[in-house]
């Protein structure tokens, strides 16, 4: 069995190098995938554009998706994720540095599974991936179609 | 400010008293508020019936919900909560015994945010609910509607 990736939808390069750092500290065993805009991150999940190789059976375990994205910004993107048959189900925690209602209210609305504001302070940054990763990778239970087939007896 | 409290919906009185234990240990500052049917939870929430006297402000942080209820199972309990404006953004775990796929699958696309299988063991399942406690109530942002409102100055 293939450990399920993580997928990153962040477009600011130091967060991204911060949060690769914070993710190697927090010693979670699925690999990080990063991709750096709404739309990519689209096209990752549905093997399309550029990532038109990868198969759909492949989904990430989880998103971790920013706000603030260029070209389809994060609640776009999620509400695309929601409306697709192969995506809708996906566990998706906004991360953000916003705190601002409007985009909690939206996330929320747009059927974010929850929504983690990014402590500025690296540790801390580090113990909240942790936390993050055991929390939807261990403890809840995936949504069917991430489960792996049972083998037939 | 009031704490908010984190409301279980759970019919069987075993199970009422194995979580009211391990919730005690869990030491979460959240007041625990049990109801034992669908009905009774969306009265609670919404103020109706022999909650009529409660105040709709006064809404749960959490709501950990179990699938198997009389009167109104807990997939059609949440449902309405999904459907109704004064309770939509609420946190809703399903908390349960269940695998069954089906039931993952109808929490997710009724829109619970997250599916916990209860673990049969008792200082497992204290340890459980300390995490969910963590999670949802310390490094989740709040959907708006529970916010406190600022005082003006």
């Amino acid at each position: 069995m293939i450990t399920k990736s993580i997928l990153l939808v962040e477009d600011n390069q130091s967060d991204i190098e911060l949060t690769r750092r914070a993710y190697e500290r927090a010693k979670l065993p699925n690999p990080l995938v990063i991709v750096k805009d709404g739309q990519e991150a689209l096209d990752y999940l549905l093997c399309e554009g550029v990532h038109a190789n990868r198969s759909t059976t492949e989904l990430p375990a989880l998103v971790l998706l920013d706000i603030k994205l260029p070209k389809k910004d994060g609640i776009d993107t999620l509400r695309c994720i929601r409306e697709h048959p192969v995506t809708k189900r996906l566990l998706v925690v906004m991360l953000t540095s916003s705190i601002e209602e409007k985009d909690i209210a939206d996330s929320y609305d747009s059927g974010a599974n929850s929504y983690i504001r990014k402590p500025v302070d690296f540790n801390e940054f580090a113990e909240m991936l942790n936390a993050i990763g055991l929390y939807w990778l261990v403890m809840n239970e995936m949504p069917p179609q991430f489960k792996p087939r049972t083998p037939e007896l």
